[in-house]
């Protein structure tokens, strides 16, 4: 499960690079031209990336999965199949209403189904567990769950707010899931 | 094998999406103008889906290959690789005889070389084998290719039906191979 | 070495699904304006399966590999990925001097990399070794050379030789190596 | 982290090859039409291939790994991911200030990249290892480094001596980084 996960999320990740073309013009600064793209790009390999970082270390305490688990798996790696989408939309239309709330959706449904991943992995393993130390009381998760629904209320109003809020969950996650080096540690 | 087959539906299963484009608009609700493509999306994400399940499932109660099975094998993924052809198609051009005809015959094609694939394999273990009592008598596998040579002949006259009839496969097959899971757990 | 290449290949053989478009109509016959694209899809799919086949095969009789054996593994990796764009040629512009002659060099680029390959690679292990004599006198090999040279010849005055040549070449080939399987054996 | 980069670096190296277009005509010389954006494919996969060859080799001698590192990482996977879009450039433009600045700034950033992942590596390990003695004074990064920079200067000028800068390093990079190889020897 494990490696397919990684396969998807390592094609996933350079897809998103697929949406970028060259600028017609023959200066560097011509590149300009494509600046949302690429800042829409960034965030996007950032997004995924924290989702590799997180998932990784989750299967690294991962003992026992089965048929439940597979397909919370499949339901993860399906909304993050999403973001070549509206990465693509963001970068295009730039900040507004529609593209700013696809992208909370989708990043709300990722959240959504890693917590769901979570449940049916807790299920599998003792309350003691490697596991179940690493998730704990999952605050981080409840945050950003929170997060990502004021993120879509606001793309209706203040689109560039629902992006600062989509950033901020980026940066509360840059730093891989300490939980769980902590209780590999212990 | 199973390394490559992982990494052939990882990538069959991520290029789906690129056929997934931004609506034009700057509005949540236009992406209601991909809706067709979007639900293409998730019926081929499923359907792929399940076929990885079930080969993962399938790999690991399997001791031997030869040539022959690498060729059974590649056969299936041949068959697997038109799916984002199809889906295309129908995201498209909507529920007509041609993408639901030309849907049916992939399904067809994929479920026909699963089954080759399933009697090669049988064929290098013994009949007491894991194997042998994972597949069975494959009651699912022989209703599955009878239901897609149904909905291929539905395609011509009532498309919508053959849809249905394609909807009630996955329905089927979305719980992974309990067969396989007995078989391992005796 | 093996991962990569097994992941490159994967790759490559799902890059060429994408140059199939949907046709423009909806009934199922339309499916067959694309009947050239459909076929040069099948003939390629074919050609990479094999170079999977049997590099996957080599690969299991390798013992140490350095340097010089990385950058052939590369190389052939190089001409493997020229594929898809051969492919597109002959389905879009169909039995002509270019795409059939174009296909032809870098299907000869790529059996003279392979070779290139077992030459580095024989010379990393001793002339008794599994490899040695899997690899024996590779008169499969060398005929091919030989029958691609003939079909770019070929293709200058009468492509659809030149094309049935390198049909003819994917049918000798089709069976995995035995001369590994008989080396594994003994 | 040793897979997940292959399988990053190995769908960079075959997304390349999208960029490439057959000709419209249907003689072998129509080839020659796309001659600028063949070569700068070439280029670009000789690039790729040393990344992954020397990122395959320093893997070999780590011991051990932590969040930074895995970050790190990613980032050097960023700057690699941006590979694709400058070799268009560089290929539909031709050899000129933008697209030849733009590689230069990409091939600094994969090259600073790759420093500070070494430095976070070196962290994690003592003096006395293996992939301390391998790195050593990292007198051909340093190089590299100093060379993408002039290379950048150059594009404003003399676009054409900044991509010969460009192809310089390939050549140093070529042989694979043999400070590896003898520090595992030893």
């Amino acid at each position: 499960m494990n490696a397919f996960s990684d396969g998807v999320i390592a094609i996933l990740i350079t897809i998103l690079v697929l949406e970028l073309r060259p600028p017609a013009g023959h200066q560097l600064s011509d590149i300009l031209d494509e600046k949302g793209k690429l800042l829409a790009y960034l965030l996007s390999f950032v997004m995924v990336g924290i989702y590799w970082n997180n998932h990784h270390h989750l299967m690294q305490v991962v003992h026992t999965i089965d048929g439940r688990t597979l397909w919370a798996n499949m339901h993860l790696l399906f909304w993050l199949s999403l973001t070549p989408l509206t990465t693509d939309w963001l970068g295009e239309a730039g900040v507004e209403t529609g593209p700013v709330g696809a992208y909370s959706i989708v990043l709300l449904g990722c959240a959504i189904a890693y917590t769901l991943l979570t449940i049916s992995l807790l299920a599998l393993h003792e309350s003691g567990s490697q596991l179940a130390q690493a998730i704990g009381r999952d605050r981080k998760g409840k945050l950003s769950l929170l997060i990502y629904v004021l993120a879509l209320a606001f793309s209706f109003v203040l689109p560039w707010v629902a992006l600062a809020l989509i950033v901020a969950v980026a940066v509360i996650w840059f730093i891989p899931d300490r939980r769980v080096e902590r209780a590999l540690l212990s």
